[in-house]
């Protein structure tokens, strides 16, 4: 089977099992963790913040953040098909009483208008004052869009004139920075925090990263244990990240090629398709779902009348032309 | 001073005042006192539900009709403008744990394919699905709006046929009743639960009513008392309701005629004003403000270029014509 | 009937109707009503704090305190009988996210070293952080039970050496201090967040007040809005409690002495009976109170075998001579 | 060093991890990691319940326990000392909105009248009813203490004549079934919700498992991703566990010997050693942390002037001979 459903089926090599298996471990709830450490240092380096955390998911690292940004009862605005909003299950507003309005965009593409047009900094002892602002790159059910740059600046300009926080959702903003090479810190700066994956492109089995401030983090520090994300012996799962990190973010370009191969085999307009994920209009998702199943091709539905297709480090360039081959006789 | 900020700034005239004073009361939090259960039952026989809970405010009747709704983590669609998302302090996330998605509108007018498409019914264990639905009517900051029935009627399809619930916030349903002419039960059937307010246009000085089933109202009666809502001797302030709901629902169609006055002092499209709010664009809000208070007239900045102008049962049309006269002259 | 179930039942009298029939009012969410803000001062200035806030319920006033002084996932200790804990239907950590533990004690009486025993202030990182002690007085589970100074100072000073903060639940501080002859100064001092009750001995209809420092005072009007606490022309309501203050404080004297008549009835120990609240054991609470009321005495059933019968504004002498009479006579 | 601070400390073994290194994983959040669901199924056979979910930590599945046992607003009662009221940073309150109350006790032993006496079921409208309760067996911070099984029945049939459910928090259960020959379906059982670590005693490094029915089970899946516990490729984690459970239960005894052995030497009553944890009174903990380091022995300060002392997987017989004589020459 050739699994498109999402980047977050990966397999570890062996390559990487080696360097899991030999890596040195400690207590990381106590910090103690050396794998887990560099690993945390690391990242925040390559994305040019203080500090960082290792959590057991992305959706744990982005709550950490928006929680350290923003208050219960007051306001976070995201794209209304945000992964913060739509896929991590209301989480910010039943853990940090964060109330969330949303804007509109075409395939998740940020508009910084759009996001002034509904804010409402310091709006007063009467009204919900927006608080933080979340901007996801690439975005996720959007397409894989990777954000213009001049937008993002716009939105960060406006958030510091009024004293807004900024969150990145950067669960693959390795694939931004590989899509657009723009370096990783210009991606990253400008946002209070930013979350990033390890798990989805990069191929490690298990976590992601939150980088910020060192104050910040060790706030977050705290809160990850209280949502039960404190770890053991994670240095097993971090040295699996950090050989990721070393081996696996250049070689994201071969899924960004796959996944051009996939959608035009689907006549989806590659102008859509910034990165690895596709995303095709096909009549009868569940239809389309089994039909390609049935030709050795995993697709996930996603939307009333769209499947998605991803790919990534355990999907080959051949893999990717038998999958085109497959969907493109499939009736849409 | 003509007061036009809110109708919520009306104060109870003599005749409320001495139903108040003459009130039979008991104790309420053991369901002993008689005015407020014949409210209760009156307000929900009115709108043809089944039973009728006294809140102390419109914020926590919608509270508690969204509570009995939504479970935590799970979706509230409202527009993006809407009460319950704005100028509740985001009371829905921090108490109830209800995430919130929004849509866009023109002047809050309710556009069913607007909410469908931004609907997530039944998505599965890795999205938030939508749980519920708020519409708003007459919409405030839209501008005391009187929603479309088709677009209503449109949305309660669409959510029966989903399985979803729909809350009605209709602090203003009495004005949208007297300016279309529709009745009562016909705007609010078809919710699962709405909330109407006594202490605007109908100038009763304390207190809303949140209207269900039977059941779900037994259920926000121990939540009210949650929320610290649970008073005691509350007669005195139903009765002021009581005399309101007799006498002051017809007489809306005067603050109505007194806004369109309003309104065109201003050049504010008549066909915007729907009831008893009007908003203007000027290019100045707080020098607007400052300026109408020298002439005598209170307006409220509501938004960063707009000013609110409400009329109600302390603003009479000779008070409307005043204002006007003193408006018109002023730099927008 | 004569209604020994609780204070709360007190109706207002004919002078305490007056004086709301022609309070002054304005809309309260504004700030604007005269009565209002004069019943907050006043109160604020008798416990000798800097501000006071007006709320619909001594619920409401103990959990704006409580909030502000403790954060979410911050722990709070109080008696395992107290109303915060027991009464409040877990307010503190459905809305505030506050954890709560518990000591036991006798009758509701504060010993310093239970709350010492079990407090860890500034635990680290690991462990729950002990933050604020709520002390209750009287205390209404345990009796009416009057805290002893020296315990509550006791407790102060370890609260204030551990930087922890302190709640006074003092919905019937009132009844402490003309039992004990204790400034309410005296009583309200060395406290954080004092809330006292307007609608139980002192017999207004509806209300509370939270009195704290300005500071706190301002952020507390604002969670009480997001708590739809909100009320409008509440000069109503705050006329009867002014009167209150000002005619029904030293007679709550005349409810102890009932209280001990009714104790004396049920052969209950007077030593347990500080104030208006008197608790007996009897072998069948249902039949007791149904044997009651059929002698035309309410009373109610608060635990597995206890009655509890409460005296106030609304019980003369004769008739705690009267209710003494019948209760002498029933089966325990 | 000889690292008596935790049994979490314990690094996996060579055996443990090439179990992991060949593991076969796959997608957890899609519920298809071989080992993950091996794991789950596994853990539930041998505490006789019906379905299992592996989780990132204790404190994790513990938290997913309560929330299925007890809504918003609702109590849960438990030891004053808790690990889940704790040394869980107070969850239950902050995601969960779980109230709680707490009854004291001797070294965490379970005293079934303890808990009835401030049990309240089904307390009605006006008081906050018991939804549940928790018990910890063995008793982290009451010093591993093993539960009376007596107590517990009696415990267990309260619960179930007033309908009030039952959490076990079994993070040590291993150790209190090798040191009491319980069978460990005997342990479990009469519980509703059960967790158990498999990186403590076990000496796996990641992981706990919640084992329920298997509805409460799908449940509490869906609100371990609202949580961020949805890990991907857990199967490198669950293989380590599985051996773990295979190899490392029944040796568990010899840390039991080896706890008497240190508490011998501290002249700790061995009646208060049940299993691999010893609690020692000292008058500076401070101090004799770092004069026990100094030796080459790590304990931890836990409480005022007490240091706890545990054995595990990384203690043999040798290293506690050689702990318990530096600790004997050291000032109490």
């Amino acid at each position: 089977m050739i699994d498109l459903r999402s980047d977050t089926v990966t397999r570890p090599t062996s390559a990487m099992r080696r360097a899991m298996a030999e890596a040195e471990v400690g207590d990381d709830v106590f910090g103690e963790d050396p794998e887990t450490t560099l690993l945390e240092q690391e990242v925040a380096d390559r994305l040019g913040h203080e500090a960082g955390l290792f959590t057991p998911s992305g959706s744990m690292a982005n709550q950490l953040g928006l929680r350290l940004l923003v208050g219960p009862g007051e306001e976070l605005l995201a794209d209304v098909q945000a992964h913060v909003v739509r896929a991590e299950l209301g989480a910010a507003a039943v853990f940090s009483g964060i109330t969330t309005r949303t804007w509109a965009s075409d395939r998740g593409r940020l508009v910084a208008r759009s996001v002034e047009e509904i804010a409402e900094p310091n709006a007063g002892a009467y009204s919900v004052s927006t608080t933080a602002i979340a901007v996801e790159n690439t975005h996720n059910f959007g397409g894989g869009t990777v954000q213009p740059p001049d937008q993002v600046r716009a939105v960060q300009h406006f958030a510091r004139e009024h004293g807004i926080g900024l969150h990145l959702d950067g669960a693959r903003l390795w694939n931004a920075h590989v899509a657009s090479g723009t370096p990783l810190r210009q991606l990253a700066g400008g946002f209070d925090t930013v979350s990033v994956c390890l798990s989805k492109g990069l191929g490690a089995p298990v976590g992601s990263v939150l980088v910020s401030t060192a104050e910040r983090v060790a706030a977050a520090r705290i809160w990850r244990k209280r949502y039960g994300g404190g770890m053991r012996q994670t240095g097993i799962l971090a040295a699996g990240a950090r050989y990721a990190l070393r081996e696996h973010v250049d070689r994201l370009a071969e899924d960004h090629a796959n996944a051009r191969v996939i959608a035009a085999a689907l006549d989806v307009d590659p102008a859509t398709v910034d990165t690895n994920i596709v995303f095709a209009e096909v009549s009868d998702p569940a239809a389309f779902v089994a039909a390609a199943a049935e030709g050795g091709v995993r697709v996930m539905q996603l939307g009333r009348t769209t499947v998605r297709l991803v790919t990534h480090l355990d999907v080959s360039a051949e893999d990717a032309e038998q999958a085109a081959r497959v969907l493109a006789t499939l009736p849409r």
